[in-house]
């Protein structure tokens, strides 16, 4: 029996599966680590909320020094706001339609906010939208560095800004995220390369045009040890904090450093080597392919081969172990941010599996 | 303008991207259309509430004549119990472990509960957990029909019949669930044949066993249409109350009767043949490939070719419309089941766009 699997037999009876587990001393020197690598390196950590939606979580990596957060919609913002974080960068180039110009503006009285933008109609639309105090909200660049997402071209970084000023807002910098650094293994140092590039060219772009870019703000778990410690100031890593395999596979976790796993039971054994278990889609999301699986039995070969919504098709390689019914085993998902989101709560227990809190997942459901 | 571009105009201002739009009228259509077919051919509609969640949805499927309702797990079966549905079948083959047992004891208090059975352990399990009063559980044998996910062999059915009612359960019947029948527009009549045939095989074992088979219960949206007048007794479809790019690929809907879309907004525009959209994994799940696409917008050929957390790549085909920074899409989702459930509540409207309700999507997140 491996750890994780000691740890479930430690909780059984007091948790109900599908369950997410983290546990939290893993997740604390993940969140020591990675702010001792980026103090080592001159660099601030914004953690990206978007893993964890929790604000416990959030409150934990603030203690360790992170000098805000990263959320990913103006509802993620909102939602730590309220809870007294009061220096958010909202890294997406936010259209402020509906009411997220008047929630945005609601957020500036509260918290230094920093805002994404990419586009001059964005840019303009914002300032319309802080109702004559543009100057209360303070706007990043994004540029893009590869992974053709969004982000303007590098060389357009100083053009933003200045559209930016004139109309009030306060530019403080650049950011970009190296998307294609989770491509493969040998896809992260070049994703870094990239992005150290990008943000090199964003930053002269914005000194040509008399900016001063406070902030160079830089992603991600897969890329972040190969971050430069020239131009970046920032990084935003999300994941790091529980890592998952899709982040084994790549290099940038062990399999030791993984704090969270979905507990699933065996509900039925009636086909030749696979077993049914009680995560589906609609506690994993489907992450994943047939030829990777939709996660893995931590300590085992065995992936989920195949999700329907309430059932996973757990196979079982020849040889492998057979769990019989009732069996709890622990998932560990590819992807762990869309595991997170379909639960309320987290159960929050440590390795030996003896302590037990709930953790409100808080920004769930929160998406615009 | 197509129907659902008109209705999107008129919300606009009062609704914040990514949000799942329900047109009501279509939906109602869809309620009636499947009860009229189900009362022409004898047959008793059970809707599986795993696709809405939705308490309002689900008063209006028993309202147009539904028996009860299919829930997927015990949290489900809780959340409408509460809200006073009293004849519930949870469809699945429950090991009831920490919790679930004690709470399956609580809900056949108030609710005429059956629940799926397809091994022996969990039938003792299961009458364990009753205490003593094993008599107020309904249990209803699941067989596979072709599947090969949960379910015994349907020859064995009346053993587990017998089993069941050795440890004091009432067996009222048996189940499957035709799933090979999502695999192509093909798939669909063989699925349903392979489903009567099943069906026939496990009531004949029933009855030998001298278990009369009250009910003979069968899915499915894709399948239903090829649904045998003869052995069986209910259908439990989920998806037909909205529809989905998926059914209608397979023929088992129009493109007139799907009747929730997420609606988006373009955020970025940098990229040759590509708008990026506020509607990721976080609003989507990630439900689709890259040859099929992760959503389609209604009333064009676009389709989401990749999908991020926050960001949907929006592929523009040579010669398509390209859509401003700011424009609000309607995406028709590939299934739309894991769609629903990222979502607290539904934007209610209708073809015209004028009314304008929020229902709550009351058993989002609970999982177990």
């Amino acid at each position: 029996m491996n750890r994780l699997q000691r740890t479930l037999a430690a909780l059984a009876g007091r948790i109900d599966t599908p369950a997410p587990i983290v546990l939290v001393d893993v997740m604390q020197d993940n969140i020591d680590r990675m702010q001792a690598f980026a103090d080592q390196h001159g660099l601030h950590v914004r953690p990206h909320v978007k893993t964890h939606k929790c604000v416990e979580i959030g409150r934990r990596q603030l203690a360790a020094g992170a000098v805000g957060i990263t959320a990913g919609n103006v509802g993620e913002a909102e939602v730590f706001a309220a809870a007294g974080f009061d220096d958010i960068f909202l890294a997406y180039p936010v259209w402020p339609s509906g009411t997220k110009g008047a929630r945005l503006r609601r957020l500036t009285e509260a918290v230094r906010l920093r805002v994404g933008v990419d586009n001059v109609a964005a840019i303009d639309a914002l300032a319309d939208a802080m109702a004559g105090e543009p100057e209360r909200l303070e706007v990043v660049i994004e540029v893009d560095c590869g992974a053709r997402r969004s982000g303007a071209p590098p060389e357009r970084a100083g053009d933003l800004a200045l559209a930016a000023r004139r109309r009030g807002l306060v530019p403080v910098g650049v950011f970009t995220y190296p998307g294609h650094g989770s491509a493969g293994p040998d896809a992260r140092l070049r994703a870094a390369r990239d992005q150290d590039a990008a943000l090199v060219t964003a930053v002269r772009s914005l000194t040509a045009a008399g900016v001063t870019a406070q902030v160079v703000s830089a992603g991600s778990t897969p890329t972040v040890e190969f971050t430069s410690s020239g131009v970046i100031t920032e990084i935003r890593p999300g994941e790091y904090v529980f890592c998952d395999l899709d982040n084994t596979r790549l290099g940038a976790c062990t399999d030791d450093q993984v704090a969270l796993f979905v507990a699933t039971t065996v509900v039925s054994d009636w086909v030749a080597d696979q077993v049914i278990v009680d995560a589906g889609t609609k506690a994993l999301s489907r992450e994943g392919s047939a030829e990777r699986g939709y996660g893995g039995i931590a300590g085992t070969k065995a992936v989920l081969t195949k999700l329907n919504e309430y059932h996973g098709f757990l196979g079982l390689p020849a040889g492998e172990f057979r769990p019989g019914i009732g069996t709890v085993l622990p998932v560990v998902p590819n992807h762990v941010c869309p595991v997170v989101i379909n639960f309320e709560e987290l159960i929050i227990t440590d390795s030996t599996g003896t302590s037990l809190q709930r953790w409100p997942i808080d920004a769930r459901g929160f998406l615009s």
